[in-house]
Order: C-alpha cells, then sequence, then structure tokens
C-alpha cells in the first residue's frame, strides 16, 4: 500500500514534508519516481499526467488537492470503480472569500483604473461607488459559494445565489434551477461564477448569459476557466454590455503568452490564486482518507461520480 | 443674512441644487460672485481662498464640507469668534471604512503587484496572505476611525487603535496617549492614519514611528497629507522597514506630475477620493446649522477651536 503523489506544475516537497508530520510511516511517492506501480492504492492528485490512472493496477482512490475535481474527471482512463475525493477546509473557503470580496471591492473603488492613471501621472478622481448599491449575484452556493457570499455582505453588498439545486442561506436570495436562472442575472451588478465544472456549467458564462445581466455588469470568474466562452467575453467588453472582469481561472495556465486577455484593460488576470490549499491544513483529512480506505470505511468528502461535484 | 459657497476647486453646483431641494428661499452665494459682503453670515467652505473670511463683517459660521476642518483652521484671518463645523454623517464614514478595507485587502491579495505583471504578461504566483493573520492598526478613533474598524474586523483582520484621549470600541484593543504609542506600533502589520490634523499630529508618520513598526509593515494614509513626512516614508521604503504605501491624501492636491511618489512601484496614489461627502446626505445638516445660528442655537457637529476637531 503506497500513496503516489501526482502534480502537474505544483511543487509537491511542502505536502511530503506536511504528509509526514502526521504520519512519518507513510510510504509516499512523487511522480514519476513510481516504484512498483502494483503497490499504489491512493493517489493524491492535482492536474496529473494523461493516463497514469490507467497504469496503476490497484488503484481505489484518487484525492484531489483542492476543491475541484473536475482536472481527475476529465481523465478518460480513470478506472470506474475508484472512488474520488476532494478537499473541503475553512482556510479555503475563507481565502476565496477573500478574493472574491477584494476583487469585488477594487471594482467599486476604481483601484485598477487609479493604478493605470499613476503610470501615466494622471489625477483623476471618479465618482464613487457604494457597495450598498451594489447587488453580487454568486452562481454555485456550495462550501466556497457560501462562505464568500456571507464575506460579501459583510463588507455591505446585497447578495444573491443561484445554484442547481434548491439551497437556504441566512439573509442571501437564493435561485434555483435553470428556469429561475434569468430572474437571478436580471438585477446583478457583479457576477460571480463559483460553479463546480461539470458538462452541464461547461462554457456557461456565454453570451447569451452575459445578455441577461444589466448592461454594464462585471464578471468574477474563479470556477474554472472552461466556465468561460473567451470570445464571448471579449465581445461582451467590445459592445459595452459588460464593463469587465476579473479573471483567475483559465482553459490554458499559464495563461498563454500571445493570449488577448494580458493586454485588456478591462480585465484584471490573477495567476489562480484565489483559493491556494494549505499543506497543513489539508493534510490531515487525506491521511484520514487513506486510513479509511485500509479499512473499507467510506471517505471524507467522496464525490459522486456521476454529478461531478 | 445669505450663504457663500466657497470650494477649491470643486465644483459648487451639485451643492446649490441640494441645499434649494431642503430650501428654495435660501440667499445662496458662490465665491467670487459675493454680491454685498456685509450678507454674509454662514459660509460652507472646502479649501476656500485664503484671507476670504476676514473680507466678511458679519460672519459667524463656517461649515466645512467634510469631516476635516484644518483647511479652514489653517486660515490665520479666521477670525476668533467665528463658529466652526464638519460634517458627521454615515455616508462618509462608509465610504471610508470600504476605502480602507479595499486598500488593506489588495495588499494583502497582491492585486497591485498582478496588475504590473499582467503588463508584462507574467504568469507569477506569490504566497497568500491571510487576513486573520495580519494586525491593522488605526491611528485616530473618531467616526471615522471606528467604522473603518469595524469593517476590518468583519473582513477578518484583527484590528487595534491608538486615540489621543482613551476610547472603548467592542473587540478593538485600544491604546491612547503619547506613552502607549511604542506598544501600539510594535505589533502591526498595516498602519491606517485617521487622525484629524493638529499641530499635534502633523508630521507623525515619520522616520521614527515608521522604525517602531515591525520591518515590512504597510502604510495606509486617509488622513491629511501633512501627517506624512514624504521623505521619511521612501527612506523606509528604500531600506524595506515599510514594505508599501496606499496615499489617498498629499501636502499637495492634484500631487505635482514631478512628485516623486508618482513613479514609486511600491506606493498606490489614489486622487483623495477615500471619503467624498454626498450633497444629499449632507445638506440636511448644513441648513439645519444655518437655521440654529439664525435663532442663536447651538450647532450641530461644531468643533472645539482649541482642541482642532
Amino acid at each position: 500500500m503506497a500513496i503516489l503523489l501526482a502534480f502537474g506544475a505544483r511543487d509537491a516537497k511542502p505536502w511530503m514534508s506536511a504528509l509526514r508530520e502526521v504520519d512519518d510511516a507513510l510510504d509516499l511517492r512523487i511522480w514519476p519516481d513510481c516504484g512498483e506501480l502494483r503497490d499504489i492504492t491512493f493517489v493524491i492528485a492535482w492536474y496529473h499526467p494523461a493516463g497514469l490512472f490507467s497504469t496503476l493496477p490497484n488503484l481505489r482512490c484518487v484525492q484531489s488537492l483542492g476543491a475541484g475535481v473536475d482536472h481527475i474527471l476529465r481523465d478518460p482512463l480513470l478506472p470506474p470503480n475508484v472512488a474520488v475525493a476532494r478537499i473541503v477546509d475553512k482556510s479555503l473557503a475563507r481565502s476565496m472569500a477573500q478574493y472574491v470580496t477584494t476583487a469585488a471591492l477594487n471594482h467599486l473603488g476604481r483601484f485598477p483604473s487609479y493604478q493605470k492613471s499613476q503610470l501615466k501621472r494622471q489625477w483623476q478622481p471618479l465618482p464613487p461607488i457604494a457597495a450598498s448599491q451594489q447587488t453580487v449575484g454568486i452562481m454555485g452556493l456550495g462550501r466556497l459559494g457560501a462562505t464568500t457570499a456571507h464575506a460579501l455582505r459583510q463588507a455591505g453588498f446585497t447578495v444573491q445565489g443561484w445554484s442547481r439545486s434548491p439551497k437556504k442561506l441566512a439573509g442571501i436570495k437564493a435561485y434555483s434551477e435553470e428556469a429561475q436562472l434569468p430572474q437571478f442575472l436580471a438585477n446583478v451588478n457583479i457576477l460571480v461564477c463559483l460553479l463546480p465544472l461539470t458538462p452541464t456549467t461547461t462554457n456557461i458564462l456565454n453570451a447569451q448569459l452575459f445578455a441577461q445581466l444589466p448592461r454594464g455588469a462585471y464578471v468574477i470568474n474563479v470556477g474554472r476557466g472552461s466556465h468561460l466562452v473567451e470570445d464571448d467575453l471579449l465581445a461582451a467588453l467590445d459592445c459595452g454590455q459588460l464593463s469587465g472582469a476579473c479573471l483567475d481561472v483559465f482553459r490554458q495556465e499559464p495563461l498563454p503568452i500571445d493570449h488577448p486577455f494580458w493586454q485588456r484593460k478591462e480585465i484584471i488576470i490573477t495567476p489562480h490564486i484565489s483559493s491556494v490549499t494549505d499543506p497543513q491544513a489539508a493534510v490531515r483529512q487525506i491521511v484520514a482518507n487513506y486510513r479509511r480506505l485500509q479499512q473499507n470505511q467510506s471517505l471524507i468528502n467522496a464525490i459522486d461520480r456521476n454529478r461531478g461535484y
């Protein structure tokens, strides 16, 4: 029984140390140094190398390093009987809430505009916008969405949410299902995407959706790059239907150097930092899952592979 | 009996309309069209022309357009028996709280750095900082300071305050007087200046004070430009004692085009927009003061001219 850490671009070393602190007897391996492939029953994955899972004959569980599992489920060679789990952690939700609050307040306070004026040594006051005059609409009311909604309310915004299945959150007007989406969008000044990425939500941020927002709305995408139809965003900015966007996730990451987003003055780009899992906070639930697997117990934060989250 | 509006660079027209909506019988004049100088008993002032007050023989009250009165009191020709009042308004405090929260969150989230990376098409994730790991220290715990402290707590920061006279605020560790200043400064990661500008507080943000902060602290000045010794800030940034600053107020406004602040990458410059008085919200208390003056009643939000606020 061994655990394999299969991370794309992310450094595995802090995770090794944190795992060893919890249990220094664990048999840990870092891809591509897998050792005997038949030993590996548990993979901790973050944008793993394609095809990896099908080479592990005794694989029983893939544990995501973050809140999302789309990077695991999209692998067609993931064997059907393998369980998939994700991280649910308060620090992850707080980090997301802090990012979205900053992005929304920045938009209202026009800090990005002032930073551009500063480069030109221009003193150019703009009319202020109060948070209380703005409605933020959050798509996706899971753990991250709910914590973010609460933080935005604390910051003075009016907040409403939309999710696939009906939810109840204190102080938040909640819409659900496809049918209520137009009603939800109609009065949203700042739209936040915090949906899981599934076949149903892929490309959900598209021209048709943007057209249902009030003119001049702002979009914050902290879900996944594939939620957004990139050309539709550019067209909506060009015609003024959207006033701007703050994007932390992209179809290809790192964002390619020749991508048109880089030079758009209405777009704020951050390098997928809105919700970074802290190894110290997450390793306990990972090790707990590994032990539960060995004892044939049900996993913590297992996802429904059919639903996709 | 007439009211004179004496504004420096600010447009008086929205104020005229708002005042007329409250009482269309008011005798309102806009400097320099003063008419008979002896008619004027009440001046609404915002960076008024120097010497104006001494030309008005029947002047009884100068009403500031904002929360600060330093621009009125520093005029040596302000007659000693003239009352001075300021605006106290929830929207003013909320606007200040929103600005400071945005500036503090921006610093933690490194949005200004990412904006600079974007210009160079660089994908450069930086280690995230949680608000809960940061202590914000607010100098000045008046109306604006107290509202701002509360907003920062809601955003997840640990908040402490310092003021001349002792204050009690729920959830905020409050220090007071000169003697407790070193203790207050010792663990502040983000220092916010919201003091009134008086002879005692002029130049309070200086090298000696910066040296008492933990290395790498951040400064947000939303008080007045004259609180800050500009060369001391530049020196503290040069040697790394301070990691950066967000400045909304300056000794000279607009900030002169050749000022060294413009091109410092560690300094965020905004054009005095942190707390802009909304005419609609403020005219009622101004008109009330004018009527109280006519009826020899005490003024609302009068300041103590000896204390300076």
